[in-house]
């Protein structure tokens, strides 16, 4: 079998390494447009201001892909076109002849192109997302004294402070009234823009450019309040767009962000046609809805699957939690999920905790962190994270496992890490909120306790709310797990509960007389226990009040079964079972499982209509 | 209401302070036997090299306590005796007096005490455990040429940097075969041995101490192999055992490990008395036994927990993953969870990936990095990691919450970190070895097919497999998932599945003639779903192999249900609905939940014994 690939980047030299592994047999070609074999794109700035050598950003020399890897490298080799239904694709190579490559597996990782701006440019102005573009930009930068970025993005602030490095005075112009947007909110940007500002970086935001236009060789750049800058050269770094003309001129669906719609096997909606990296649109698994990465780490990944599966294997991508991070002038910068600015785009509710510390103990010299998490107000589910200051890319890729295992706050509640004075602080930033403050609560709801519909109400509410989790209330940070439901009623009867380990507490209270007054005061039975390791079925008479803590909904499982015993004078029969499957937002596992209420009023809520739902697993033919 | 706590180190001090912020009104009395509020014992040899001051490891005034914390901390008081049923504890003050303390709660945290060395000692020996330990033993050191440390165990070889970093001559003598036997394996841990000879220190392994004497103000120490060593003092540390006298003489029960027996609760088997810290017994996440931590990071969290539940809320402790790190002579070291060794001893058969890499890309310059993860054979759960060179102790945080969280390696796989030139390679050796080989499999059973009851056996197994996860076979390390079962039969059927959305990919295969010849080979109805973030019900006939991937063990809930739509010539009706829950080794789910296989022999196989076992879940009354 043949497999093609499409763009010699991370993705698909990443794919056909990947690939090769997979399948000793397999003939593999690997084209890409550039010049040169890949080479580290993210270093291109560390090139740029000249901390490293071109040459040295090169992963391997041409040779070592025929010759260690057993795969046909072709540079300077550019697909113009092609029939899938053939299995062809056409090529331009580098002596201009018109080529063509017949293939069993495809797959396309041509990556991203820079943005254009959409003004009046006068003359050349700068990218910078190859190695070409460093290389033409290097050539100017050395031969100049002040440049002019547009964006103030993670490129071009690298890049700012390449030139920076280099000697130049840089200013950058940011249309958004802070810097690293996407990483970043504007609080902990603040910190960001003082220590660039502190290396003699000029940065204007909240403001647009209106035009870039050229005056004795000079740029002259006119931003949208009038005022202007003269400067030697204008690099262009607003973002990517995905590069996706071959894959459209070839019939492959893309998706409503520009990127190529892609299934989990990294498959597009030809069979056999794989696609990877920044042409690709990716899950985002903080938000579910689907992004360009733009992200080396994902491009890196997605390679592997496409690689794997387009040769026979079996691999499954299942979305990013959008890992961020840079270095600027040696401090860390990391960022992973969704920003506050971005949730609150997307109309996503969340809770947010805030932390100032230090890497190291007090007594010794350490460095100034922040961190701060972003937290699902109805679920408790972990959103996002942003960080400032030593240690911080590895909080983010804390927070990047607790994101693709869909851990809510409570997860990393009391979460051990490693401590050791020179190493450490006993408490990290990263779970330091959780046990410093009592202010952090999940909504809930309060209800009107007057009528025996209320009760129902908040009975199925009870069901609700371990279905949605929405109804969890932490009485205080302390308190180890939601509590999912407090619920009572003025009868007593049994409840069975089947929790797997993570229901980790159980406790029955009677109600404080006064509140609660209104329901006879009986005792209960009550089997506390641990309920962590063990399946426990409890029965609990005369029952008021009962609630039950969680460890984390993400793998909660409950079958409850009440049926009440006796009827008292308000008589009322409730008989219910459900399953209470995880909790997983996208996925709540319980419409599947027979989940409801059955009530038969008694004599004396003859007023009562009978609310009744009964779900059953569909049943097999 | 009064809470006293006993021991003001990290597990005592903890408690109070967090029992304050849950409790605002409970007056809370902090008695301790030292002289000093609480410091970081872990900064002592720091403190003993003189990098800190001994005042400067002192987290708090004592005068902070009452006044901002509203703690009366009570210093040079030790509990002596009590009674508790009386609800009192009898002290010994620092004016010789005896006090009595009456409590509401009690939490005992009266820490360890250095283990004593079996052999015949002459006068005066170190020891390292307290503040008032190190001040003597740098006086003596400062006074000093050469010194002899019995024990290479974490406080050991911290010692032993101290004291070179003071100028002296050290030998460390450790009776194992290497240092560092708790945290690292010998192969981790040869590579620190070089790193102290390299400093100067003298190690001297696998073998024990028979005698200390001493000569003319100096000491000689006798090996068991008869050579002998003078020097000017000797350190012993070679452990630490629970401080439990007082526990047991108030009647509070200890476990075999020689801790105080507590719940999740952080409660001993009395009411209202909490115990925390180095004097109880801790479950190791790993291992699922009950160890003596040790550990700063437990006896913090531990003493939140005891803190919360002893004033009224309500916080759970579940078990440590058991974190260790240290840094010597600027290397980073840190561990987490089981060793081989220790693996080893306790008969959990494990498979190791054990990966060399560098902390940044080959084109900067970066450290040497070592990662060693351990991974429970039967089930793919990870039981523990090593790392030397920079962001070890991170690694390990990342592997203590794969750990807390039950996870396998399969939840590392792909597992996207930060990346960035200057901060990390694109792929870390914590998640490397997955992507590097292809040589990490989990066991499978081999069956013998020639019966029909092979197949009743195997269809068990299918459950089987699911139930204890054993039948995990890994085709290739590039799989995403298990393999949860293959399992056919000769007639079709239906499957219906209703799988949460862990279960990332179900293929269905027709067998490749040959291997399968035996079975008529039929067509099969295939839905190929991307399981992910949704709820499926899948309709199979005519199968012929199934094989289930799924993410994660953890979080998987499976509900099967098969029924035979048509018997061919072989007759026979297989009914059967099982639903499959978490995997979590010590708490399979199923038992539970009605699971099992209904059989009723056709003619063709009247031979065949019904084999049939059916669980409902209990019924209620
Ligand atoms: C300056 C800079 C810094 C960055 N820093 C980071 C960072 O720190 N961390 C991080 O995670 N990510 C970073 N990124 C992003 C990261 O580099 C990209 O996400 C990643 O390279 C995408 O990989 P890819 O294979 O999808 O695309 P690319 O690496 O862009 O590769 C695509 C290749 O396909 C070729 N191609 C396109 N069309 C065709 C065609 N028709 N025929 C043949 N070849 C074609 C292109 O020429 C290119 O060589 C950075 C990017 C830049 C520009
Ligand atoms: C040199 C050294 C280095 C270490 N380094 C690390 C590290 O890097 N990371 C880490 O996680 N852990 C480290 N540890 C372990 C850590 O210090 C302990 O696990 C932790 O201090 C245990 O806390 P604790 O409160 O249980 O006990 P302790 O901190 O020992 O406190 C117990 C207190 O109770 C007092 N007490 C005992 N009996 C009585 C009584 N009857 N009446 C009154 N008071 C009493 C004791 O005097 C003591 O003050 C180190 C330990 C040492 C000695």
């Amino acid at each position: 079998m043949k497999l093609l690939v499409i763009g010699g980047g991370t993705a698909g030299t990443t794919a056909a390494l990947f690939a090769r592994k997979e399948n000793r047999e397999a003939e593999i070609v690997l084209a890409s447009r550039e010049k040169v074999p890949e080479y580290s794109k993210c270093a291109l700035p560390y090139a740029l201001s000249g901390e490293v050598d071109f040459q040295d950003i090169i992963y391997r020399e041409e040779e070592w892909y025929s010759r260690t890897a057993k795969v046909e490298l072709r540079l300077g080799w550019e697909a113009v076109g092609g029939d899938l239904e053939e299995r062809k694709i056409e090529f331009r190579t580098p002596n201009g002849k018109e080529r063509e490559e017949y293939f069993d597996s495809l797959i396309i990782a041509t990556g991203s192109k820079p943005k254009a701006l959409p003004i009046p440019i006068e003359g050349e102005v700068f990218y910078f997302n190859e190695m070409s573009h460093a290389e033409n930009l290097m050539r100017k930068a050395l031969a100049s004294d002040e440049a002019l970025i547009v964006g103030g993005g993670l490129i071009g602030i690298e890049v700012a402070e390449a030139l920076l490095n280099l000697g130049l005075g840089v200013t950058v112009v940011e249309l958004l009234p802070w810097i690293l947007p996407n990483l970043l909110d504007r609080d902990f940007s603040a910190t960001v823009e003082k220590w660039l500002e502190e290396e003699g970086l000029e940065i204007i935001k909240g403001i647009g450019v209106e035009s870039i236009s050229e005056d004795d060789g000079r740029k002259i750049v006119r931003l949208k309040n009038g005022e202007e800058r003269k400067v030697d050269f204008v690099v262009i770094s607003v973002g990517i767009s995905p590069e996706v003309s071959l894959a459209k001129s070839l019939g492959i669906e893309t998706g409503e962000t520009g990127g190529i719609s892609v299934d989990e096997y990294m498959k597009t909606n030809v069979e056999e046609v794989y696609a990877a990296g920044d042409c690709v649109e990716t899950l985002d698994l903080s938000s579910k809805r689907k992004v360009i990465s733009g992200s080396g780490s994902v491009a890196f990944r997605q390679g592997i699957v496409a690689g794997v599966n387009s040769v026979g294997g079996e691999a499954l991508y299942r979305g990013s939690p959008l890992t961020r991070c840079t270095s600027i002038f040696g401090k860390e910068i990391a960022s992973v999920g969704l920003t506050e600015f971005l949730a609150q785009t997307l109309g996503i509710k969340y809770v947010k905790q805030k932390v100032k510390g230090k890497n190291l103990p007090e007594y010794l010299p350490g460095d100034d962190v922040h961190f701060k998490l972003l937290v699902e107000k109805r679920t408790g589910r972990i959103i996002g994270a942003q960080g400032l200051g030593r240690g911080s890319s590895w909080r983010a890729n804390l927070i990047s496992l607790a994101i693709s295992k869909d851990m809510t706050v409570d997860d990393l509640f009391l979460l051990e890490t490693c401590y050791s004075p020179k190493i450490s602080e006993v408490y990290d930033v990263v779970t330091r909120k959780f046990l410093d403050t009592q202010t952090y609560y999940l909504p809930h709801y309060v209800f009107d306790k007057s009528s025996l519909l209320h009760h129902l109400f908040q009975y199925s509410l009870f069901f609700f709310s371990f279905y949605y989790g929405i109804r969890c209330r932490r009485q205080a940070v302390l308190q180890y797990g939601y509590h999912l439901a407090d619920f009572y009623i003025f009868d007593f009867f049994w409840i069975t509960l089947y929790a797997n380990r993570c229901l980790s507490s159980l406790r029955v209270r009677e109600s404080p007389i006064g509140v609660r007054a209104m329901y006879p005061c009986l005792s209960f039975i009550l089997e506390r226990t641990p309920w962590q390791n063990s399946i426990k079925c409890l029965h609990v008479r005369r029952l008021h009040s009962l609630s039950l803590s969680a460890s984390s909904f993400n793998d909660c499982i409950i079958l409850l079964t009440c049926t009440p015993l006796l009827s008292l004078g308000k008589s009322i029969h409730i008989s219910t079972s459900a399953l209470i499957g995880p909790m997983g937002i996208t996925n709540p596992f319980t419409p599947t499982f027979s989940m409801g209420i059955s009530l038969s009023g008694g004599s004396s809520c003859r007023s009562l209509s009978i609310w009744s739902k009964v779900m059953h697993p569909p049943s097999v033919a």
